[in-house]
Formats: structure tokens, C-alpha cells, sequence
């Protein structure tokens, strides 16, 4: 049960969108920007990266939400199980393994991202902003997770919820 | 140094809103309504809220700006100070205490938000909707530190620097 009376009976985000609609658009918009955008990264990799932290943060309505996005605009359900279990044999671009290891290191904390790891992923072939929005992604779901999570908001036990939701934030984004 | 060319010299979370405009708007609308917008918190409690949290994160960037916005707006520059080295006995209402101690949980993450806390809030005084901003507020800085940090920008080391610009965030505001 919410911390708060949200005043709906909406799951995870949604709630917290509807119930506070000030700050509901910022945070959609940014969602969008980053998820949706202009950018190299393509829309299943974003996906991917923010259902991966979301795993990392054990936040249930987002890593279902986003791992069902990423399944749907990948065409793989198993890829996010496969990099949450084992990153290094995950079946996923060496360019790819290297931006899901700085998110890693960014759900840990800002400084856990070492020059080490950015090389890396240079080396990998990931460009500069490849990198930059790769980190941004990763720090933005530390924000969405602990606002899902940090008022207890409720999260469908049915992934066929999630499988829903994803074909429609697939095609129709965020905003 | 950063660890990708941002193509300039600003300092912190400036250098990284030049580097990418599409991210960008958002991430200012978004700080707008948190630190600025309509709310039951003052500007000053939300601000030291923010910098409450880059503290524990260790981001010194964030933390000198927001640390000098909430000397600034609450007229005292020694709050800040006191709240991280003992918030129990750090000179705060029992209401922003109860936030802070909100924040902090936020900041461990999101499950660390137990019902006991948010009772304790609710019995200092706490509206829903401030612990719903306090808590985003602490998600949000979770963001922005990680993102600061996380490409390694700079942080001039003069608090005089921070004191100027909080002059311009204080009045001025994100947007």
C-alpha cells in the first residue's frame, strides 16, 4: 500500500504522475528525451539499460515495465534475464556489454565510473555521446526507482500487465 | 577532467546541459519544479533538501551549489553543516527533520522508506504532499549527482563560486 493516498488506483509511475501532475510533466518529457529522443543509441538499447538498473535497484514496476519495452523493440524476452544473470556471456554487442558495465558502476554511485571503464567502452566503439547518454540513462532510473519504490507504490504480479503497458509506450513513448 | 570532451570549461551539471540541449530542457523543468515550483515546502527547506543528499552522495558539486542556495534563501550558512554531522541535533524544525530523515532513506534507496518514517513524519507535521516532494526532491539529487559525477566534471574548489551563482539559482531559479 502507498505511503500516501495517491487518490488512485493506479500502479508504480503512473500513480505518482497522476497525483502530482507538476512534477508529472518534467519527468515525462525527460523519459522521452532519453528513451525516445534524437540519439545514437537505438530505442530497445535504452530500454535495455534502464530495465538493467531498475534489476539493480530490485524495483519490480519499472524493470517490468522497461524489460517488457526492451523485449518488444529488441524482439527478445530473454536478453534482459541473460544480462542481469551473467553480464559477460550475455548475448549482447561487445559496444553494448561496455555501456551496461558503466551503468552498473553509475547504480552504485557517480564516482564508481572509472576512466577504466569509459576506455573501454571507447575501445568497444561506443561514442562519446553514446557514453554520455548511456550515464544519464543509468543515473535518471536511480531517480525514477527510488521515487516508484521510496512511496511504496504497488506493482502487477502479472507480467502480461507490463507485456501490455510496453506496446503501448513502444510505439507511443513517453510525453 | 571530464571523461568525454564536453566542449567547454563549465563546471558540474552546466558543462552537461550545454553538451546535450535535448536532455537538457527537461532536466532544468525538472529542477524548476522541485526547488521553485508550487509546493508546501519553502524554497529554502527544498534547497537544503537537495544539498542534504549530495552530501551523502559526496558530490561536491551539487553540494556547493545547493549547500549555498539554501544558506542563501534560509539566511543561515551553517545549517547545511550541522544537518550532515548530526541531523538529531542539527537546528531544524521536528517537521524538516523528519523530511531530511526521509531523504536520507531515499538516498540508501527506495525500500529503505519504511511506514515508521513516514509516520514520524506525518506526527511532526508533514503534509502527504511534502513528504511526496521531500522524497522526490531526494530521488531527483540521486539523479543529479550520479549524472555529475558519473562523466567526472569539474567542481571548483572556491565556495566563493558557489556563493555567486546561488545568488542568480535564488532568485533567478532553474528554468
Amino acid at each position: 500500500m502507498p505511503h500516501i493516498d495517491l487518490g488512485s488506483e493506479l500502479p508504480g509511475l503512473p500513480a505518482l504522475l497522476a497525483y502530482r501532475p507538476e512534477t508529472a510533466g518534467p519527468l515525462r518529457a525527460l523519459a522521452e528525451a532519453l528513451l525516445r529522443g534524437p540519439g545514437l543509441l537505438s530505442t530497445g538499447e535504452r530500454e535495455l539499460i534502464a530495465a538493467y538498473v531498475s534489476e539493480l535497484n530490485a524495483c519490480g514496476f519499472c524493470a517490468g515495465s522497461h524489460g517488457a519495452c526492451a523485449a518488444e523493440l529488441l524482439g527478445d524476452d530473454s536478453v534482459l534475464g541473460q544480462v542481469t544473470a551473467d553480464l559477460d556471456a550475455a548475448p549482447v554487442t561487445p559496444r553494448l556489454r561496455a555501456l551496461l558495465r558503466l551503468a552498473e558502476a553509475v547504480q552504485r554511485g557517480g564516482t564508481a565510473v572509472t576512466p577504466e571503464l569509459v576506455a573501454d567502452a571507447k575501445t568497444a566503439g561506443a561514442a562519446d555521446q553514446e557514453i554520455h547518454d548511456a550515464i544519464l540513462i543509468a543515473a535518471a532510473f536511480c531517480m525514477y526507482n527510488r521515487y516508484v519504490d521510496g512511496l511504496a507504490t504497488t506493482a502487477p504480479a502479472d507480467p502480461g500487465v507490463y507485456a501490455m503497458m510496453a506496446r503501448g509506450l513502444a510505439t507511443g513513448g513517453y510525453a
